[in-house]
């Protein structure tokens, strides 16, 4: 396993602080295109290409799933350890995306604009267009409202509403606050390079996951009484948490294990279809641990914790159902995302 | 805080596994001294020097507070920081220990043998001739079974016996289990840099654990009814176990406070006058934190866990008495072995 030039980078500023840049390309993919920048939700027309480390990618494999779409929009699963040119196929047949033809996925980022293609970087999830093999968004927080919202007419029956309109605003309220101090607050205290830094980013997510801690008390989901947006979230960053987060980025006052609810609620949605099947924490640990090697210099992965993602959760006692009077769950994965090999040395 | 170019040294041979060297300095002090390299047991005439962070001299100040060997022998307490220079007294006014006029501890190694005394590097504990300001001995796991059995005429009423004749062969059959899979077991795991020596560190730790785990399950100590050198030895690895070892050295399979008995066990050494009160751990956390560049580059220094180390631990049910028959508890300690300040940055 290497280390490239391009994976040793600082990820913090001068003043200690991780800044993360936005998405660069925000095109839209929906029902009814009406101008610039919106693309027509059309089934065999992308590629959604993600890594199965990364959480903002792991909300797309989710909602997909969620919604039925595996059939409409197929998937690219890069290696979770990126070369100096970033995202790449090397677990494919050759090393090549069998549809999009690609090595790399900043291949599709020069297709889209081949001057300032990656300037702000290669980040997945990616949806690429597959006929001109260029990119047409890496906007991780519209992709999962669009596949939920735009696809409608190719979704399955039973696929649930994440995005309801009568609580789009709470959704988008409690969203605000994960993202900033849970979903990137992670990060913020994993990659700070000064300890002031660092112990801001550790007390707001510890005072955020305490306050989801007393949300999720007396109720089964984050927002009414179904999984939604919110939930799908939240849940990407706690499957890493106890794995990866509490170790390597020192958000350790607690593991996500020693919450009552807030452990209960991940298992739930762990055991829920869609959730659990989708966590992959073979390439999760192998990313953080190996390619961020500014933390972990020896690039060893830890082969801890035991965590207890199966064990009952009781909270169909709070009421609730996890898709809704009409909703369904999908039907089991028949296997695996991909083979769990063991850890390349 | 700055690292400078003896912290940053490589811990593991080019097998990728960690070698932990062996005392230099032997000799031994005794109640009765026969010749050559025995000196005597006479208050006044030693200073034990040590850092709180580390296990193995931590081990002496708990033996010497026991035996209540604090006016025979008086402590100098390092930083927790080591420089170039290794060990120093950068605490003390003026940087230099009152007593030995030392501002780092190789004074007292090159006064004992100035061509090689820092051959094998310079450790902790040590203790020193006070009048020749030389190194009698930083053989540790001789140090506190002589403190416990040589100093007899000089320790308070009511010292335990931590090394009974009857019982010395099973506590050396224990020590040695616990000294390569947990005392030094923590440091193979967190200095390996091959995937393969981590893995077989950690295996061997985990199943120590658990077995020492069902030992405890019925014992309230680890030999005998009352406490030992075993849990002596036992406790330094432990006390550091969450706060350093789970996270920095990646032995992560669980929490120590994820155990039954054995952190039942550890609490109850925790609160056992002579144990908890010379558990530092501000010193502990950034020693192996801002010291241990090679792991943790950044030298942030986490803020957790929390930890409830102050819980009932119900350990009295098992039987057993901390000091057996005759023995009695130490006083409580009147203030810190130093005070508590902020992290430096």
């Amino acid at each position: 396993m290497s280390t490239t030039a391009g994976n040793t980078k600082a990820y913090a500023d001068s003043s200690g602080s991780f800044k993360r840049r936005g998405p660069r390309f925000t095109d839209r993919i929906v029902a009814n295109p009406s101008g610039e920048g919106e693309w027509p939700a059309e089934p065999g027309r992308y590629r959604l290409v993600v890594s199965l480390a990364c959480p903002w990618a792991h909300r797309s494999v989710i909602v997909r799933r969620l919604m039925g779409l595996e059939d409409a929009i197929s998937l690219a699963i890069t290696d979770p350890l990126q070369d100096d040119r970033s995202w790449r196929f090397s677990l494919d047949e050759g090393g090549v995306d069998p549809v999009l033809g690609y090595t790399h996925l900043e291949q599709a980022y020069l297709a889209r604009d081949p001057e300032d293609g990656t300037e702000n970087g290669v980040s997945v999830p990616a949806i690429v267009d597959v006929a001109s093999g260029a990119l047409v968004t890496n906007d991780y927080p519209q992709i999962t409202v669009d596949l939920g919202q735009e696809w409608r007419a190719h979704q399955r029956a039973g696929a649930p509403d994440l995005y309801p309109e009568h609580l789009r605003a709470e959704i988008d309220e409690v969203n605000e606050g994960v993202f900033h101090d849970v979903n990137n607050g992670v990060y913020k205290a994993g990659f700070a390079t000064k300890q002031t830094r660092y112990e801001e980013a550790y007390a707001a997510l510890f005072a955020r996951l305490d306050a989801l801690e007393e949300r999720l008390e007396s109720r089964r989901y984050l927002v009414g009484d179904h999984i939604t947006e919110a939930d799908v979230r939240l849940f990407t960053t706690l499957a890493r948490f106890d794995a990866v987060y509490q170790g390597h980025f020192k958000c350790n006052r607690q593991k996500l294990a020693e919450f009552g609810a807030l452990w209960a609620y991940a298992r739930d949605l762990y055991q829920t279809p869609g959730f659990g099947d989708t966590v992959d924490l073979d390439h999760i640990k192998r990313h953080y641990y190996q390619v961020q090697t500014t933390i972990n210099p020896t690039q060893i992965v830890p082969l801890g914790p035991l965590t207890a993602w199966d064990t009952p959760h009781h909270r169909e006692e709070l009421g609730g159902s996890p898709f809704g009077p009409e909703g369904t769950a999908p039907a089991p994965l028949e296997h695996p995302l991909r083979p769990l090999g063991p850890i390349d040395m």
